[in-house]
Order: C-alpha cells, then sequence, then structure tokens
C-alpha cells in the first residue's frame, strides 16, 4: 500500500496551511475533506481579523484558500475519516473511500457541534456506529436506526437501505424532502438516550424508544476519542502541547479541535506549527 | 496620562495580526513599531505558505497587512520600547517617543539576530536569506551556502540539499555527526565577511573564501533582552502557555519572541490568540 509521510483529516484552514507547509517541505501529503473546504468557512459572512484580508466574505477567503492549494498542486481526498490507528511505525486511516497508510497524522477535523447522546460513549463499538461506508456491512439484512445530523445524512441513509433490511431514520437536519426506499421510515422525534439490552440496541425520544440491531449516529464530525482510540483529550478538544503535538508519538492536531478561540487566523497558524513539528517527526524516524 | 487598554510591541505580522483582533473588540490600542512594519518581512523574496497568499514578495504582504490597518484606522507609533515594567495595576512602557501606560501589554517584537556578518546586512533579500523552508525553492539546482548557528541548521541544510544543486555547510554549533547527501560538503571554518560580485555572493572564513548564488544564515536568535524585568525566558524566547500568557499577569507574547518556528502565519495566528486572551484579562480587571 502506498504510504504517505502525513496525513491531514480536515481541510479548514488548519488542514489548508498544513498542507501547504508540508508540500513546500517536499513531504507526500495525503489531504482529506471536502473539495468546498469547510462549510463554516463558507457560510461566514464577513471575517475581519484574517491579517491581509479585511472585510473579507467567508466564501472569498475559502475561494483563496483553494487557489493556494491549486498552485501548489495539492490534490484534496473528498472521503469521511472513520478512524485512526497507530500501527507503531505508522498510522492506518479508515476512511469511507478505503484505508490509508501514513507515517504520522494532523487532525485538524473541526471541533464537534453539539452533546453525544446519554449512553452513546458507552457504546461505541457495540452497537454505535459513526460511518455507514465502512460499518454497514455488518448490519446487511438487519435493522438500523439513524440519528442524522449531518449534510450528507441523506445520503448515508439510502445506502444503509440497501443493505439493511429495516432503517429508522431521526433526521434532525434541516434540508429537502427525500423520498426513500420503502424500508425507510423518517421520524421527526429527538434522540435522546442510548441503551443496550442483550444483542438489541434502544434509542430513546422526547416521544418514544425504539429498537434495532445498531445505531449510525451521523455528525459532521467525531469526537476526538473516537477518531482515535487513546488519545489524551480536554473536553471536546485533542491535548496538545506548544508543538502541537498530542499524547501520540507522530499524531498533530491544530485549529478548533486542538482548542479555543475558534478563530480562521489562530486555526491557519497552528496549521503551520503542526506541519513543522510533523516534518521534524519524519527526519527523526530516519535515523 | 491617556492609558490605553493594550500596547503592542512590534509591527510584525503578530503584532499587526493582534492589533486588528483588539480593535474589531473595540479596545483602545497602543501599536509601536515601524510604520514600514518589518525589514524581515519587507525584504523577505517569495512567501508562499502564507495559506491565501501563493507565492507573494515580502514586500506585498507587508503592503496587504498595511492596508488591513489602514481600512481598521489603526495607527502606528514609530518608537523604540527600551523597557516594560509592571506597575502592579498596570504597565509603564519607556519608549524613544517618552512614556506609556496600558492595561495590558502583548510583546511581539520578533526575535533579535545574533552578531551579524561583516556585509551581511546590506544583503539581506540580495543574497542572504534566513529561513530555508521561505527561501530554498527559490535555489532550485543552484549552489548556496550555509552559515548553521542554530539546532535546526542540519535538519535545513538536508532540506537544501533536496532542492539546491550543491550545498556548502559551515557549522558552527556543537551537535552530533550526521550524515548528508553526496551534493553536502561540511566545513569547519568559521564565517567571517560576505561580499556581492554580480550574481555570486561571497563569503570569507578565517581560512578561505566560498562562492555560491546564495546564503542561508541559520540562527538561533539571541536573547529577548532585558525588555522585560522579571520576565520568565525560555533561551531567547519569552516562555509562553497556549494562551500566550508570560510569567507576569496581563503581558503576553508572540511572533518569533515566543518560539519556533519562525513563520508569518504562525505568528498572524499567535497575535489573533494573545490579543484574545489580553480581552479575557481586561474583562477580568473590571469585575
Amino acid at each position: 500500500m502506498e504510504r504517505f509521510d502525513t496525513a491531514i483529516i480536515g481541510t479548514g484552514p488548519a488542514g489548508v496551511s498544513a498542507a501547504i507547509t508540508l508540500k513546500i517541505r517536499n513531504k507526500k501529503v495525503l489531504l482529506i475533506g471536502d473539495r468546498e473546504l469547510s462549510r463554516k468557512l463558507s457560510q461566514a459572512h464577513e471575517i475581519n481579523n484574517y491579517p491581509g484580508f479585511p472585510k473579507i466574505r467567508g466564501s472569498e477567503l475559502a475561494l483563496a484558500l483553494k487557489k493556494h492549494l491549486e498552485e501548489l498542486q495539492i490534490e484534496i481526498t473528498e472521503a469521511k475519516v472513520a478512524a485512526v490507528y497507530a500501527m507503531g511505525k505508522f498510522f492506518s486511516i479508515q476512511t469511507s473511500k478505503g484505508d490509508f497508510e501514513a507515517l504520522s497524522v494532523i487532525i485538524a477535523s473541526g471541533v464537534m457541534q453539539g452533546k453525544m447522546l446519554d449512553g452513546e460513549e458507552a457504546l461505541v463499538g457495540r452497537g454505535v456506529s459513526y460511518c455507514a461506508t465502512c460499518d454497514a456491512p455488518l448490519y446487511k439484512g438487519k435493522e438500523v436506526i439513524v440519528a442524522g445530523y449531518s449534510d450528507d445524512s441523506d445520503e448515508e441513509t439510502e445506502f444503509l437501505s440497501e443493505v439493511a433490511s429495516k432503517v429508522t431514520y431521526f433526521k434532525t437536519g434541516a434540508g429537502e424532502e427525500k423520498k426513500f426506499a420503502d424500508n425507510v421510515s423518517v421520524i421527526s422525534e429527538k434522540p435522546l438516550k442510548l441503551e443496550r439490552e442483550g444483542k438489541t440496541v434502544r434509542l430513546f425520544t422526547d416521544k418514544g424508544q425504539y429498537d434495532a440491531d445498531g445505531v449510525f449516529i451521523l455528525r459532521e464530525s467525531v469526537s476526538p476519542g473516537q477518531l482515535v482510540p487513546g488519545l489524551a483529550t480536554e473536553g471536546p478538544h485533542i491535548k496538545v502541547d506548544r508543538e502541537l503535538k498530542t499524547s501520540i508519538k507522530g499524531l498533530f492536531a491544530c485549529g478548533d479541535i486542538a482548542g479555543k478561540p475558534y478563530q480562521y487566523i489562530k486555526s491557519a497558524g497552528e496549521g503551520n506549527v503542526a506541519a513543522l513539528s510533523a516534518v521534524t517527526y519524519l527526519a527523526g524516524l530516519k535515523e
């Protein structure tokens, strides 16, 4: 398998900045994210404190960042990352587009919006999943629940309906009405709590309760502890030092997921620092 | 005496970024520095990794930053700062234009270079560079000299050897023997003087003379000086935490003086964080 020097997860200002500096340092970079970079950035009305761009619309700054990537011929791999595993001498990155390997990883995935459901954390990997592409095969011919908070929840639900026998879809985001297959029921109640009883996972909403073989929780981003097993966190953030090192060697974090303030220029600055820390780490591996 | 909310010392990307964010937060800002912002920035050939500005000349980025300050009506007080004294409830800032008072201070003065070589100053931006990551691309396939005084000189030399056709490395610091690529010659003579002749830069050492297309001078830099009596330092840097607080309450530091890497985008990001930490500090004073 092709092995990258550094995999960067996230295409906001932090991930883009890290990719730019690593590319300039001649590293083989895998940049995983969205070709539109960052929804949060693109939707920002006006940004006043990204030095050099007075009063710029978020969509314009996103365009400037995209041009910078193009100028340096940095490509974006459009995928969702389900998990990152430290394998000793390298990292394995599980994504919706298959697995990748890299000697180092920079997490710049933004901070997870919203709270976890009651009981969710205890059931991760025991009936709770965050990636339809990755885990759907486990539920072939079975019944699943989807709690959909992300923009692509509809698509993921559609995919699950092709594999599972029955899909109960709690659609919480906005978005158009969509026609699903007959084995999908769309319910507009609010998911609150999860429990497990034998092989059954039970979801409690504000109005009732629902049983299934598994629950898919589809958020715009996952919490760092779920993404990387064993990673030290502080609330919703990954614990980092001034060099943006995490508790795992060769793994770095930057941008919103590395802590407040949630500011574009802070994220861009940290992307640069994380990239150069990765360069130092990679140099150390050679010796 | 007029008392400012925050005095910012330095007009490189860190100081400018801090001033922009503080102004947006409606703070009364004293920005002390140079109307031309930063010599180092203005003389930079080309900057490739300030996200949003691919391949920008240092002078152009400086111009963009100046326009940003003008847009927000932030003025620069042209002065040299001699000392900053913590007076308890405020700071007294002694400058060449008299004394000022501020409730908080952000030091963004950059890190001072050590003693320069004879003839070095005149060649900055004309064959003399201080950052391999920034300027290596200018010497693709060309010959360079490295005068390495810093801990990461080996790493930077290695990177240069990937880009340049030939690297003559004057290793002056301590450190282990390292194996470099075949196009690197390590020489243990003492660099003394620089001259330029046409397109060639000539380095005179205590034992001979060497020609190249460019010279990289990599210094650890010197101590931040006795700018603030009692301030905790780490080598040439001011000691800071992730929020860019120093050992003195109400005093923050950002940019090169707060530590490596010496990168424009890292400095701009830190200026923002220091500014928001000052905002939090100022809010606490009111209570």
